[in-house]
Formats: structure tokens, sequence, C-alpha cells
């Protein structure tokens, strides 16, 4: 059983080349999505009723209920491959938190972490296009700098945890080509 | 109560900036200069009378005297707001020795991670007029890739600790304007 | 008693530089390559024959191998000075593999780290021109972002190890200057 935690900035098309990844592994994998999962234990919890209320809760809270997520996906892998879907680090007002501090990380104990890029050009002008969701279009510069910051966080990650490190570029008008590269990474 | 780690190379303007924030910060935060606490616990108990007999120390005090200086700030930061200026790494004939360890950067547990930056040739200038101070001035190739390296540092940090990454940029005559910006940082 | 870590990407060098900086040492250091050791290690216990059938023992196996060759050189250290040559990440049809895993690392317990690097095109001609060893050219870009992420990772080592941080540039045409300067930073 094996367990890849994939991450990427906002517009960077994650979703989409996983989506289009997934079928081609043939349903082997399920994708837990870090955020949905800490926001539904919150939720039956009676915590929060939405997902914005998560970021307002007691930092503790927070914390914990990361942590918790963290062991419910290590659950999880225990019966079958798992792909995390997740940030690994979220810009905020306050600066860039990072997604997966070190007990989290051990927790979920990754084999694989894969970062999802595209060009900082091309991610600018798809968030500026998505009017859908509240996204900060930032500069061009922000969104280089935020992926730079990514690399170097998710190689702290591979050194506590031996997860094997991968980027995958994901090219506007490529995305086929992007999901096969994701695919066969996965699959290795 | 909460802990800020202010950290920047020298010559790039970190203890102006940093005066000039805490004037907008009303005084509600302590500045604790690490290298001065390590050197007054040291004196303090007999072992060095300058701060450059630090360096000729045997390693294992140093590195007791890190930790008991980390321990200290965060006893100081049960009471009050601590704002710990210090290097995140420091240049030597040796190589660069990494500022804040593991075990001290747990210790001290901060909150948040502030890298003062400035652009090489700026600091370059400044540390070829500044006599006073016995500095290396470098070139602006070392000073770029020390700055560098400082990032890839301080981003592990925050892996480690959960801090909240910033980086101020300090320019040349905008002195004013990056200590807001700081300041809005640290009170974010 | 010193533990030297030099690593480097294959073809920038690296065993030429050490053979050469050793004469300048005068004998003081004992030379450990990690993955000989390892080989060497399992041999014994007759879990593999060849070097290449390392990479086909189960992981756990591996694991518990690179351990055990990091408890054999801390144990080396207590006596002698220790020159660890290995690699800081591997490049894989997986991805980059770490090549020391925070547990691994720890055991070791460097004082130093040092990386050769070497320019990212005189390592592609010489992978092209080397046709004895059954290594991939991959291209100038592909070797310049191996260098990359491989100072990231060493960085990471320094943190959780406190070892000195340097790297050594080994031009060609320059291998004198080059071993000279990392004769000096082992000695330092």
């Amino acid at each position: 059983m094996k367990t890849t935690i994939i991450m990427g900035i906002p517009g960077c098309g994650k979703t989409s080349i996983i989506e289009l990844a997934l079928k081609k592994l043939k349903g082997e994998y399920k994708v837990v999505n870090f955020g949905t999962l800490m926001f539904l234990m919150l939720k039956e919890k009676k915590l929060v009723k939405t997902r914005d209320e998560m970021r307002k809760l007691n930092e503790q809270i927070q914390i914990d209920a990361q942590e918790k997520a963290a062991e419910k996906i290590a659950d999880l892998a225990k019966k079958q491959n798992i792909i995390v879907d997740t940030h690994c680090s979220i810009q905020t007002t306050k600066g860039y938190v990072v997604g997966l501090p070190e007990p989290v990380l051990k927790k979920i104990s990754p084999d694989q972490i894969i970062l999802i890029e595209a060009s900082s050009e091309e991610i600018f002008k798809r968030r500026v296009k998505d009017n859908t969701r509240a996204r900060d279009a930032d500069s061009v510069e922000g969104i280089e700098f935020h992926q730079q910051i990514n690399r170097n966080l998710a190689l702290t990650f591979c050194v506590l945890t031996r997860a094997v490190f991968s980027i995958v570029h994901n090219k506007t008008g490529r995305l086929l080509i992007g999901s096969k590269e994701l695919a066969e990474i996965i699959h290795a």
C-alpha cells in the first residue's frame, strides 16, 4: 500500500490533472482532500458548519484537527493506496503557513511527494479569469516565489519522511501529457 | 502571547527596521537579541568576559549556552510578546553555521519567522562603507548566495515549528515603508 | 574527532577531488563510501552478491541496512576523522530519493557537510563522454535542477544536525585549486 501526497498552488490545475491521472490508474487509488477531511471531521463534532469557520477556530483545535486527519489517513492507508490532495503552504495575510508541519507529516508518512507546477504566467492568467472562486490573483513574481517556497518545503518533507520527490509540469493545452506523466510517477 | 523570530544577514538593516517597527507597535513587544542573551548568561557564569571569547569556548559549552538561552526565551514568552533578533546562519571560515539548529528552534517554538532581505548590491555597498564594524564585505554574489541559503533554512525552521513565514524587503531610502510592513506582519 | 559528509551528483568529479584533497590532508582521514559500506554489510549477511541487487531488496531491509551503515560510521568516528562519500539524493524513475533521511543522518551526526558542485554544462559534457558507466546523461536543465535540489536538502540536513555547510566548486582544469579548497575546509 502506498501513500502519495500531491500538492500545488491555487491555479496550477492540480484538481484537473489528478482527476485525469486517476482514470489512467484504473481506480486503484483513493483520493483524500486533506482540507475536506478536516472539515468533515470538525463538522461531525459540531465544531463548525462551514469550511470558512475552520480558520476562525482556536489554534490548538486546528492543530488537533490536522493531526486527527493525518491519523485517519494513516489508518485508511493500511487497506488501500491513498492520494492526499493538499497544500504545501497557504498564503495568508500573516505570511506563508506550512500545510504539513512535522508531526502531521510524520503521521501521514508518505511514500511519495509530488508537486504540480505550472508556469507562473499561466497561473496568473488562470487566476485573473477565474471569477467563481475568491482567489487572490497575486502577481507573476509572487506566484513564482510561492512555487519556489513550495519546492523548498516539499524537499524538507522528504528528508523527514523518506518520501520520493517529483515535480509534474502542468502546461496549458497539455493536460493529457501531464496527467499521463503523473499517472506513471504515481504507479512507478 | 506570540514569539516572532526576525533574521537577516549583516548589512540588511535588521536593527534599524526592527527599531522603527517597534515604535509603531507601541511597546507591546520585548526584543531579545539571541547572541546578547547568550553572552550575558555566559558572563554571569564567569565563562567569558567579552563576546569574542564565546566562539572560542568548547563546542559543547556553546551548544548548552544556546539551548539555555532558548529556554530563557520560552520562559519570557509566557508573560509577553517576544521578538527574537538573531542570525539564520553565520558565515565562518569553516562554512555556514546554522543559527538555530533543531533543538534550539523547538525550545523557542516561534509562531512567526520573518526574514529581512535587501538587494545584494545595496548590502555590499553598506558593508564597504561600514568601517566601524569588522565586517567582511564579501562579494555581491556571495551575499546573494547567503540570502538564498537563509531562505532555505528559514523554511525548514517553519516545517519543524509551524511558524508562519514572511520576507520583508528593506530597500535603501524606503525604511519607513519597510518598517510599516514589518509592524503589520508582526501584528497580524 | 570529526565527521565530514561530502556529496555531489554523478559527474561533478567528487571522487577525483576527494582523492587529491586527501593527499594534502596527510592521511589523517578515513574515507567511507556509504553505498560500498552498505553493500559490504549486506554481502556479509549473504543478502546480496552484487551492488545492483541492493535496490531490489525489500524496502524495510534497505532502510535497516542504511541505518546499520550509519551506526557503523558513528562507531568508526569515535577513533578517527571520517569522511563520508555519499549521495545527497538519487535520481530514479520514481523521482528523487533522499540519500540521508533524518534517522540515518542523525546516526551519522556529521560536523560538516560539503557539496561538490560543477557547472551543469561541464557535468553534461562529462556524462556524455563517459561510456564506461551506465549513466543517464540527463539534460543541462535537469542537472541544474538536481544540483539545486541537493542544496536545499543539504541545508535541511544541517538544521537537523548542526553540521556546518559549504560548497566547493570543481571547475574543469582547476582540480588542483578545488582540491586545495576542499582540504582547507575539511581541515578548518
